[in-house]
């Protein structure tokens, strides 16, 4: 392996150890000799990629901001009706968080008193639904009287919720949960009649 | 002053300070030094008091409990909108979270992934909401075809959002943007033609 190769892989291991111990320990109580030797590297290879734990931790929201964009970069096609993509992506996010320990770090740091980084994971989040929203808005897909930026508020807030209660009970990441989340939420926020379209289309 | 007296208001200088460390802090970078100065005592008065920094902690959740349960402690009268009920304690949860340092910093405390306490104050505040609306549902209050348990999953996971964010961004706790919540969402959890009856009675 090329010396350059080596030193990106490292660096990514390194990145992914550091959001497993802060995912289970925080920010602040996370050691760095807990991330170089779950990350099996020396303490003088972590230093090299990252001269702090503050450096970590930026490297981690950087990379959970690079995530997140995968599944906020679409807007809806022509074709497409905005709150299906709306509901896709939230199943994806919550599917991420599951999954991905890099992107669930990323978000709890956003969370964390003693922590105050340059990105915003949830404010991204929000202004994603709020743009998806409004376009529903646009094309007459909302029901009357709904503002798409209220809307935006309560869609956003609600996922923001799951995300942290889902940190301690991971039951609120559910499929499932969110599932019905939707089934109650959809309804109340198209135009009548268009939900049913939306849900044939397949969410669980 | 009798001497137990001064050694009540002490403990309840102690947990205020405490909160205070620990809401721009978090819990485990609180500093013990640093919370017996701030209440104005010595360490080994800290330490009477406190044994450890987790016996603080523990203080704060059961303080922040009692203060919650004054919120949630009632019950719909009968002559009372169980929506109303709920509009209402919601904004003085809000109201106390922006207020007492206590309540705001147990709370955040359950969200501390270093931290495992055996107070579940955000489960505590969805049981009530569910509860609440579930005797919406019993007196015919809500719409047609909405679960009580759903609408107690959204407005729990929105509340819960709300506070999360509020942590960084104080407006998520305004009683403007609850106002607008409910605005939001009350007509579409009531039996059409009540929610005007709901706002009437002064939710601003």
């Amino acid at each position: 392996m090329a010396k350059q190769e080596r030193a990106v892989r490292t660096r990514g291991t390194l990145i992914r150890s550091a959001a497993e111990i802060f995912d289970t320990d925080g920010f602040v109580a996370a050691s760095i000799s807990a991330i170089s030797s779950r990350a099996g590297v020396s303490g003088g290879a972590l230093h090299f990629h990252f001269p702090s734990k503050s450096a970590l931790a930026e490297a981690i929201e950087a990379e959970a901001e690079r995530r997140l964009r995968l599944i906020t970069c679409r807007t809806p096609a022509p074709s497409e009706c905005p709150l299906r993509l709306l509901v896709d992506a939230s199943h994806e996010l919550f599917d991420q968080l599951n999954n991905d320990v890099v992107l669930r770090a990323g978000f709890s740091l956003g969370c964390e008193a003693a922590w105050r980084g340059e990105v915003d994971l949830h404010g991204q989040w929000k202004d994603w639904i709020g743009s998806t929203l409004a376009s529903a808005a646009d094309r007459g897909v909302l029901a009357d009287g709904t503002a798409p930026e209220d809307a935006a508020t309560v869609v956003a807030a609600s996922t923001v919720g799951f995300e942290a209660l889902g940190r301690k009970n991971p039951e609120w990441l559910s499929p499932q949960r969110l599932g019905r989340f939707w089934r109650f939420m959809l309804p109340r926020l198209e135009r009548e009649g268009r939900a049913e379209a939306v849900f044939q289309k397949g969410t669980q």
